[in-house]
């Protein structure tokens, strides 16, 4: 599929269900993160098990995440504790002629691992700078960059991606023998993410930036 | 906002961050489950935590899922374990002026609880078709219903949607009094979900139904 390595599964990701569907090729699990802009962080802080949602992206082998130095989330996985980070995208329902033969299309990414915490202000501009880069490249260079002050009050954790599943299903309705000549419509109902036409706000006289234009238009 | 009851929030879902985009009135909650078709769920097994996607769906004050008997998610979570389940909807990326300013428009909420087991065929195929009819109005009778067999080797939990937080932002760009004339473009570049054309599959003379000739329509 890619000349990228692919990861051994450990206990925890190797996937028993419908392992038909599982890969664990690296370039598959960049492309899902690549494609999402938040991930779900599951953790155990001692008392309670969380599952929290926040805005993540990647470089080259790592998954960043970032934050106010005093978020309960920020503090608890910097703290050298094990999560566990799921992304998703739902791209169909199927529906076969019998209602147990119903699936969905999706494909998802569960990672486990540890945090760590990237130190270092110009460390930390260089993850917050590639997560721009990812929202609108060039931007980068336009926008006001963050002062001491503003890095100082930020944390950026990053997980490294080695421990890993994935999970695609990319498929037409299944039904069963007994079943293909019921009468009853089969097929697949499609979802995507798409964009929609930018908003600007108040910009006066300021050229549109090709990011910009580009956005609707991919 | 509404004429369903708001929840006071526990020591886990009162929100501390941006703690004016919180919420725990039910009406959203409903509206962020009743969009979704999938949803993340952390639990601690004793040795790990995990987080993994699954398809879910809300009957009045409970948010159901399903799987097969056997697998390690359906086993764990009906032993009576903590749970914490996340959905999340992007709905933009908000672009401001000074980078540190940037940020999303989002819903998610944010659920915790103990699953119960759906006992009996007649509880589970209520819920299931419950599932049907959010999929495709209608279709409940006609695809072929699940048999005994079937029905056994199904599991449904469910949880109770009591302890929750809901989190919503939307927002245009929010930029530093210092920073409103910078001759940086600011707006938001809108995601959304959409529903495309839908792939009918094999299915000879039988005629679209309702739902599908509005799947691409809504």
């Amino acid at each position: 599929m890619s000349n990228t390595p692919s990861t051994a599964p450990t206990s925890r990701t190797k996937i028993r269900r419908l392992a038909e569907l599982a890969n664990h090729d690296k370039s598959v699990l960049y492309g899902i993160i690549d494609e999402s802009y938040v991930c779900h962080i599951a953790f155990n802080d001692g008392k309670s098990t969380h599952c929290i949602p926040t805005a993540s992206w990647r470089i080259d082998n790592h998954l960043y995440i970032h934050g106010s130095n005093g978020s309960r989330l920020i503090k608890r996985l910097s703290s050298g504790i094990q999560a566990s980070i799921a992304i998703t995208h739902v791209d169909g329902l199927v529906l076969a002629r019998s209602a147990f033969s119903n699936t969905m299309n999706y494909r998802s990414a569960v990672i486990y691992g540890v945090f760590e915490e990237v130190d270092g202000n110009e460390q930390k501009m260089v993850a917050l700078d590639a997560f721009m880069e990812k929202i609108a490249t060039g931007r980068k260079n336009e926008a006001r960059p963050g002062n001491k002050k503003e890095l100082a009050a930020t944390s950026v954790l990053r997980i490294s991606l080695n421990e890993f599943a994935t999970k695609i299903s990319n498929a037409d309705p299944d039904d069963k023998e007994e079943d293909l000549n019921l009468p009853v419509w089969a097929g697949v109902l499609p979802l995507t993410v798409k964009r929609e036409a930018p908003r600007p706000f108040q910009n006066g006289s300021i050229p549109t930036p090709a990011y910009v234009e580009k956005w609707a238009n991919v």
